[in-house]
């Protein structure tokens, strides 16, 4: 014979109290109840081999233990990695993550947000340039859930906020440029810049304030279609925002006949792992992405422990990891 | 003066009924009460202004929005675009997406989707090799809530499945590799092969019989550690069975200063967007990712739907898609 489910009403015909009564005795109010009542209620549960229901109990509770994530884009690694990083300190703490991909819209960014609060997520993580501040307060705010704001988008001083140093990783990179000799540089860079962003730029640009600044889309694609005016200059080499810019920028002199490196120098910024296997190998900024998600995740569940401590802003180191595509310039 | 939240608590004082009616009458259960008992909470509900709490309505209401999608990788370009297809469907659908990611840990998995469904997901998508049948039945079953297997699990009857057609993706890349004159050939393959990747395999080796099959770990750490080896053997072209190891072979060639193309043709599996950009760009065989995580999704909505239909097993086609790293050998 097949056992049946035992469900909270089983338990509260049984101890003859209402389910409400039950759910809550038996997620941690019990002091509210005479003791006569709580005692009735535990029997029954004992009695009866009754499972607390999640839901329930998270109708009592105070968390979810759900936390939303929301990044622009999961395909690039940049994000993909943030989010494993996530994962995995949520996981460990027995939290699960919720995951929005706003595909660089704004309404849907908005939207995802408002989905979380709905589900009852217990916090927020937002990797997203495009999201507006007044969507910040007005979804999140209102809600009384902490959220944190990461590397995307500036502090708005009303959360937490996690931090690369994007202008020292912007500085690393000149330093390096300089050392090898070039003193004709480009810059790629996407026509819409974060905070985060500007500020890589901003760290070039304070080295060599005259350098070229070509704008593109911010993909692979966009740092391709770069590569015809850049090859129009007389710069020998060039700093790409990120990897993806540059393994377009190296396409895009192979199908000109050019080979990166003795043609011209490229640096990326993020090291992914795809930089190790191009050739040659490209010399990045690399920003410690599992560590970034990882520290996300730690800051967001300290804050749900502690809602009333003051928000911190922390910052993580970047380094340039020295490969193969940049050459000595004589 | 700042308005404070109006609780659940508050409408049932109100109407004088407990909470757990309240949530009832509020929820669509409204006729198994009183009319006046009813009218009584509405009139609560508009006089004090209270917006119904989403968990309260998960507890009555039938399901809760939420599908958990199980990876054993986020990183791995496939699967994150694999999620990115799924997810966009799902919120399209008013449902938000849980992401658990396995990391090969069987265990992980397990306790993923034992969280998922204590979290009340509605449904599962599973796209992993390594969770056992029994996890899946003990986990799945036992809920008594739809999951889909997917591409790396062979259907076990007990749900959906959506698979591509991975014996005939093994066919194209040996019909191309012959047409192209290969006679000798290898194959580089992972130690442990999930069931799509057999397929992969098994359909190259049905044109192939003699081919060479190399086992390496399934990365492009992997694809590289496989070229010393590939360069003892005198075959002329390699079947990759994923883009990841060919462009460890790309790499790894170029380590030896080997050239892919006129030193070893190489042909790679999934079509991800770096194949365009490596040089010489990589043939491959495409699998079509966004379209098989929008399948995926479709598939569980419709299960949601029609929960008693019988079990699907769609199958998605892959094609070759013809780019420079495969040279005429004669």
């Amino acid at each position: 014979m097949e056992k049946k489910k035992v469900t909270i009403k089983d338990v509260a015909k049984y101890a003859q109290v209402s389910p409400a009564t039950v759910s809550q005795i038996l997620n941690g109010q019990a002091k509210r109840f005479d003791p006569k009542t709580v005692a009735r209620v535990r029997q029954a549960k004992e009695d009866l081999g009754y499972e607390a229901n999640y839901l329930a109990r998270k109708m009592v509770g105070k968390q979810s233990m759900m936390i939303g994530i929301l990044v622009p884009d999961i395909t690039n690694p940049f994000f993909n990695t943030l989010v494993k990083g996530i994962e995995e300190v949520l996981f460990q703490a027995g939290f699960i993550a919720i995951l929005g991909n706003g595909g660089f819209d704004g309404a849907k960014e908005e939207q995802c947000l408002f989905e979380f609060a709905q589900h009852g997520v217990d916090g927020f993580i937002i990797a997203s340039p495009s999201i507006s501040d007044k969507a910040l307060q007005t979804v999140l705010t209102a809600k009384k859930r902490p959220y944190l704001v990461l590397d995307q988008k500036a502090p708005d001083g009303q959360s937490d906020a996690l931090l690369l140093d994007d202008r020292a990783g912007g500085r690393l990179a000149a330093e390096y440029l300089a050392k090898k000799g070039h003193k004709k540089v480009a810059l790629v860079v996407p026509k819409v810049l974060p905070a985060n962003l500007k500020r890589r730029m901003q760290g070039f640009l304070e080295y060599y304030p005259e350098a070229l600044v070509l704008t593109t889309e911010f993909s692979k694609a966009g740092g391709k279609a770069s590569v015809p005016k850049l090859l129009t200059t007389k710069v020998s080499a060039v700093f790409a925002l990120n990897d993806e810019l540059a393994f377009g920028i190296y396409r895009g002199l192979a199908e000109h006949g050019k080979q990166v490196g003795s043609d011209l120098s490229v640096v990326g910024y993020d090291n992914v792992e795809m930089c190790e296997y191009v050739t040659p190998a490209l010399t990045t900024i690399k920003q410690p992405l599992t560590l970034l998600g990882k520290t996300a995740a730690k800051l967001i569940l300290a804050r749900l422990k502690e809602p009333t401590s003051a928000y911190q802003q922390v910052m993580l180191p970047v380094e340039l990891i020295e490969r193969a595509s940049v050459i000595q310039n004589n």
